[in-house]
Order: C-alpha cells, then structure tokens, then sequence
C-alpha cells in the first residue's frame, strides 16, 4: 500500500558515480504499514518463493537488500499519520480516493490523501523536528500548513497574497515556482513521530498519553545502518505530485512557513515509472528489474483496508488517530551491480517470481482471478 | 538552447536536510552553448536588465548565483558533442527535432537528438572516465553503444537477448526495469571530452591534432569551487526522457556495456516542471520563481542554430565536429533562503523581469512579437 512513488532515487546522501563506481546503487524502498513494525514488501513479497530451496551461493535476496544498509544509507522513521482533523492540533484530513484522472486530489476527507490515492509519479518527502516547545505555535503552524496545503492541493499558491500580489517592499508568501503548473495532483499528508509526544523523557506540548501504543521504535533489522542525521523526526510530510517541482515547492514552502517553529531534519525526493506514459495499472519494476508491489492490498478491497492499513476506535487517549494510519520509511541501498552479474535462474530464484511477467515460478499468473485475499501478516521478517 | 530539463535536482552531492539548514539548496543550471566557454542564461539573460542600476544592498543576482559555489557544489564539464557518425570512431547521431506527441525521437539523423529536440521532463547525464587505452576496444564500445542506444530509444531492451529472453544460466544482457515502459521520447547524447583526445600531454586512440579548437578548458569563473570528482570526464551521455525510469535505465546499461573499458566519473539526476501536467510552451520557472529561459535560442530559427549551435566546416582535423556541437554542463548552488527574505522589488530588479508575466522592467511582454533575434554572446561574463 502506498499512496506515492517512493521507488528509485537520486541518493541525496552520497555521490552516485562514487556509488556506480563502488559496485553499488542506491535505491529507496517505502512502505505505509498497518503497523510500523513490519515492512509489508520483505514479508509478503518475498516470503513464499524467495527462501525456500532455490540454491543462493551464499547470496539470499534480503542479504542483497538489508546487507545494503551497511554502505551506510539505511534509515528508519516510524511516524503516525493520523487524522490530523480529529485531533486538538486541528489540521486537515482528505479524501481517500478521489482522483479520476482530473488534476486535483482533494486534501479534506474521510482519511489523509496520499495513503491510498492512486499512487503519484513523483515524492518529496520530508522530516522536520519541532523547535518550539509552545503549543499555541504549534497549533498555530498546524492551521497555517493546513491552509497552505488546501492551497496548493488546490494548484492554488500558499498566503493570501501568492507569489506576486504582495506588497511590493516585503518577500512574496509563496516562492513561485509553482505559478504557471497545475496541481498535478498533488496529495500533502501529515504524520506525527514519537518525538511530538515525549523528548528525552518528558512529554511536550500536553500530549502526555496521547502517543499510540502501536507507535514503537522500529526493531534491529539485519544489515541496519543507521544515521541519526535521516532517522525519526517530530513531524513528517510526504508530498506526492505527478510533476517533481510542485511537490518539492509544496515542501520548501511548508518548511517556509514552519521557519523558526521547525526545522528540517531529512528530506527524501522519490519518483517511480511514469505512468503516463506506460501501460496503466501494469505492477512498476524496481531497480532489479523486477515486477514490485504484485502482492500490495488493493485499494478497493475496504475490508482489508480497514484490518490492515485505517486505524480502528483505540483507547481513550488514541481516540485521535481513528481512521489514520502507520507509516514506515526505509531507504535501502540496492547492490545493482552485484545483482546485474547474477544468472536470471538466480535472480528468479531469489524473487521467486519470473522476471518477464512476475508469475511466482510455481505457476499461474502474476495476479490470480479473482485476487486473492492478501495473506496476514504473522511475523516479522 | 536546452535538450533536456537540467533545472533542478536532488543534489547527490550533499544532503537536502542538511542543505536547507545551513540556509542554502541546490539547483543545477545546464547550458549547453555554441562555444564551450559562455554560460547563456548568465550572458543572455542576466545581462541587460540585472546588473544596471537596482539597488541591491551588495547582493547582485550573480552573487546569489555563483557564490553559491563556494558552498562546495559548483563543477563544470567542457565537452564536445559531435557528429559520432562522422568520426573514424563511428557511432550515431541523429534528427533535431521529429517528435510530434510520439513516444520515439529517432536516433540517427542529420544532427544528434537532445540538442534541439523539445525538452523532455527528466534528465540523467553521465561523464565516464575511459580506463582502456586500446583504440580497437574504444571503437569497439562506441559501436555496442550505437547500437543499443537506438534500441532503448525505440523502447526496446539492449542486447539480442534483452532482459528475459537470453540463457537461462547467465545474467540478463539487460536490466529489465524499463521492461514494461514506453521509449518516453529517450534520446541519448554523446560527447567526447578533452581528456579523450590526450591525458598528461600524450594524445589517445589515435586522436593527435583531432581535439578542436573550440573545446577549451572553462576559464575561472567568480565563486567557482570546482570539485576534481564532479568535473570532467572523457567521454559524456545525456539521457533525457519523459519518464526518469528510462533515462536511469538507459545510462546504467550504457555504463554496463561499458565494463572494464569505461567508468562512471560522476553522474547528476535532474527534472523540470513536467510538460504534460502544465500548460504547453510556457516558460519553466527556475527555483527562484521567475521564468528561466526566455531568451533562450528558438529552435524554428535555422539561421541562428547555425549560427550558434551548429558547428560549421574548420580545420582539417576538426571535420568529424562538423553538425556536432559543443555542450557545458555547470552545477549551480542556488542560495534559496536568501532569496526567499528578498522583497519582490528587489528580486525583480536582480532579475531584471516581473516576477509574474517575466516581462521587462522596462515595459513591454515577455517575448517580443516577433521574437527578436538572440543577441550574439560578445563578453565572457
């Protein structure tokens, strides 16, 4: 389940010709899980075919993605994007799925866009630690990037005056990069992170027992490099667009309007395919060069989507984050080179699927008919 | 004159967290010139209404600019991009300008693609190191190169076999991530740098007296802080395409190919606004808001793009340049947080334009009827 493309990146960390030349390439894997526990692609993509039998030569396929984390890109963020609208901290919530092919995707609805809107071309996603420790200016920044997201999802730019129609001796409200492009469907959708709750062991803002109980820290997983400096944050926004600029305007002109109450801890662009220009609704490929995301829960299977991703009535003090959900980022630095030296019987058989048309290699097709109950998820990988 | 977005970027070279909390971000500003030695929009478009007479409290546009350097991200490449066909060293070049709304731009033709061809939305660009000394082997992977560039740029996968149709027991003689994409307008340029032509003062390959006159080293430019492993190169590759999946794609099995013969020197993603979402012909804006390529040659102007791009008959030596042209790529630091405390009299006057229309502050539209012919380059900035 994933509301944008967090796929295949420039590594904003490191040189890639440094990288290509290593013998390694950076690519960003993203799950939005029910829980923040398990990464849904490791346990259900590559459980069944990928472990079992097929000789490896001491090669597995999660060692050539986890063991990836030690070059030094692995980063983690547990963060609860919950419905901002239901809260004390008033913001907004927005439709599910409402883009028919038309540029805008609303911000105000039953859940946060972005979650199971079909998934945009292109991500900027950013990570931003509060500064304040005043609730008034936090509640206040969460009005103002409210209205500024209902702007912008609109196409519309953020302030009352944009980008040009300000008085002519002070900065423009909006930086302006957006003026002449369409919304592009842009979708802005807002998490909380532990550290909004508690810091250094004391709650902040008056949110004392508001945290979620499900909102943990991440377990080590293998291969686990972290860096402090692209972990966690207070507050994580995740624009999704069809075009780059307006999601990175999106994000620079909420950084804007946060300056002095929050500052930016890590950001993160992102695209996939285009589907605009590819054969819509085929399963996108990542850099392995296989089919990713077959096994993804369907967005029109509301069952599912309400056991496994929208976030049920809790206890009293989780009451805020009905109707939210859990979202986990993880950059993983795929080892191409390694992978492009590989025989296509042993790339098959780490995936466990045909690299042509994404069949698992026990048989049938890439997606069974009618689609199958996505399988439940009983263990951390 | 742009073939291809090289606008902006995810900067591969720093962190964008980090960028934005030390108060700067980075842009890329691609020029590629008649001459390798004049950066266009600094000439062009920064000339006339900039410098002359807005008051600017010690900040001029350039500084914005080309201080930005010395934050540490400025590098240039001079490289000559010329008629491979034409050259002992045989490879392809291809039309100037032949799509029309269709996914394919041809490969071979009277002039390389991604020259004038109607800028696509995304860019990879990679300069190569060339490790082999053998001229047979150049020659060699400059045919391999030909060949699966205008197989990618029909939308096929490179090698005979692809990427899932070879021995079962080998890899895949391509990746296989574009499998399911269209060509996306893919066009693939090559350049030959100085470094092709002689290293530490030996000519290479057979190319005494063949390197032109015209490819120089760039001259020291204010705020330049040119780092040796993001400058330079051998041998350059400009993918530009509509999805940025396809221009990854194109330059990884490029550089796959290459094997043992060349190695990645460094490589730079890039966007511009994307086209298909924004209303056709409009002007992009850069990361400052303003409309970036005004005055940028008009492709529907033969007589200028022989006059300016096109590279004429020379020396004796120097016939294989004929129809090809020469291309600067410079990495710019753009000072974003700066420029968003700037009042809007003050960004207009370093601009030189309404941040609105992008007309002249001197009265007038953007683009005269009938567009102007382009003022000859006559200083070095």
């Amino acid at each position: 389940m994933s509301g944008c493309p967090f796929g295949h990146t420039g590594d904003p960390g490191s040189n890639p010709a440094e990288a290509e030349r290593r013998g390694e390439s950076a690519g960003v894997e993203r799950s939005g899980e029910p829980a923040a526990v398990v990464n849904s692609r490791e346990a259900s993509d590559g459980g069944a075919g990928a472990a079992a039998g097929t000789a490896t030569k001491g090669m597995s396929r999660r060692g050539l993605l986890s063991l990836a984390g030690v070059g030094g890109a692995g980063a983690v963020a547990g963060l609860a994007a919950g419905f901002l609208a239901h809260d004390a901290l008033t913001a907004g919530a927005a439709a599910a799925d409402t883009s028919t092919g038309e540029s805008v995707v609303p911000f105000f609805g039953d859940h946060q866009a972005g979650i199971t809107t079909p998934a945009q071309d292109r991500l900027h996603m950013a990570a931003f630690d509060v500064t304040t420790e005043d609730r008034k200016e936090l509640i206040k920044l969460l009005k103002d990037w409210t209205a500024a997201a209902e702007a912008m999802t609109t196409g519309n730019p953020t302030g009352r005056t944009g980008a040009v129609d300000g008085p002519y001796d002070a900065p423009p409200e909006d930086t302006g990069e957006a003026l002449d492009l369409a919304a592009a469907k842009l979708t802005l959708t807002f998490g909380f992170g532990a550290g909004l709750f508690e810091k250094d062991g004391k709650p902040r803002f008056g949110l004392d027992g508001r945290r979620p109980e499900a909102l943990i820290d991440l377990p080590h997983f293998p291969g686990d490099d972290l860096q402090p400096g692209r972990t966690g944050g207070d507050i994580v926004i995740q624009a999704c667009a069809d075009d780059p600029q307006v999601a990175v305007h999106a994000i620079r002109n909420l950084a804007r309007i946060g300056f002095g109450k929050v500052r930016v801890r890590w950001s993160q662009l992102g695209f996939g395919r285009t589907s605009s220009t590819s054969r819509a609704q085929v399963t996108p490929r990542n850099l392995f060069g296989f089919k990713d995301g077959t096994n993804n829960l369907k967005v029109e299977d509301n069952t599912l989507l309400d056991e496994h991703v929208w976030v049920g009535s809790g206890p009293a003090g989780e009451q805020w984050m009905t109707g939210g959900s859990y979202l986990v980022a993880r950059r993983i630095q795929m080892h191409i080179e390694i992978w492009d030296r590989t025989s296509l019987r042993e790339q098959e058989g780490l995936i466990g699927r045909t690299k042509g048309a994404g069949a698992p290699l026990s048989g049938g097709d890439e997606l069974p008919h009618p689609i199958s109950p996505w399988p439940a998820v009983t263990a951390i990988p």
